[in-house]
């Protein structure tokens, strides 16, 4: 065993405990506080391997599950941009950028390495593995705003065209799965849980 | 797509939600309040991941990772029982079983036992791959425990022997990090965070 190794990862996986901090727009399913960002994470990455029958020919159910694992992990540092955020969305690359660079630079370099690539494979969407976990992390807080009838998407004044343009990325990256998000949010419409 | 088996994963999907509500004895690393069982399962999950290296031969590090992703779903009925609460543990195992037939039971079929054994491969830490899980289990509350000096070892009237004893299963499961353990442990007693 190398000790400045092991030294590095534990420092890492310490540092790991902030993500539980970073909390997001979505609620619980039970309306009783805002989801934080590793309790998300948890719950996609669950969902990558219970819902594998739907991804895409190519995609790898199991390093979709690892990518959402560690999709978040630069939020530590950059914070959690809202979806319908225009102007933080303009600047999320670069903050989250910077961000990987300390934060699996805390790692030994080979294994910064890995992670740091699979979280930008996840950040492109290119590859099915990354447009099946790009759909997940689309899907849950979708479920979870039903759930709460619909409670940030009222507090942040989103309309249904817009939950509608990320239903579109849910179908690319696993069409049942948009089908059925697909109506979700019309049955959201017509429960008055989302603005038409 | 068979639309009854989409309803039921999704059904299960919507009740994994209730393990963000599950609460620990363990604090977050910066005290501020218990940890969650969805995050600590990411924590630990993510841990699987990064320390492979230190797994023990015939161990399956991404199946111990998919293991500590749902090793903790039983508790959604059955409740987060203390290790150090012995009353509690003698019923454990039977809430437990019981939890699991309801939880896994909204499943399809096949799918609900693939995660069912997953968890008793993992309860009944008989393989490389649940030793190692487990070891992961017993080491992020050590960790956490370390970084907030102590807390919930004090406010609970753990002493160093007790832990001393979860130390053994970690060094059964990943004698590096058993070394590891062992030190933070003394250091933690040497500090006045842990009763001798
Ligand atoms: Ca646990």
């Amino acid at each position: 065993m190398n000790p400045d190794r092991l030294t590095r990862q534990l420092a890492f996986v310490a540092e790991l405990d902030r993500l539980k901090t970073v909390t997001r727009q979505t609620l619980l399913a039970d309306s009783s506080r805002p989801e934080n960002d590793a309790e998300h994470s948890w719950h996609v990455a669950v969902m990558a391997l219970l819902l594998a029958e739907y991804a895409p020919a190519g995609a790898d159910a199991t390093k979709a599950c690892h990518m959402l694992l560690i999709h978040d992990v630069v939020e530590i540092d950059a914070g959690d941009t809202f979806i319908h955020d225009e102007a933080g969305n303009a600047s999320k690359a670069a903050r989250e950028e910077e961000a990987a660079q300390r934060l699996y630079g805390i790692l030994p370099p080979d294994q910064g390495e890995v992670l740091a690539a699979l979280w930008r494979e996840y950040e492109d969407r290119a590859t099915p593995t990354a447009l099946y976990a790009d759909a997940l992390d689309r899907l849950q807080p979708i479920i979870n705003n039903f759930a709460t009838q619909g409670a940030t998407w009222h507090s942040n004044h989103v309309t249904a065209d817009k939950v509608r343009e990320l239903v579109k990325r849910i179908a690319a990256g696993a069409p049942a799965l948009g089908e059925y998000a697909a109506e979700l949010v019309e049955e959201a419409v017509r429960r008055g849980y989302l603005a038409p």
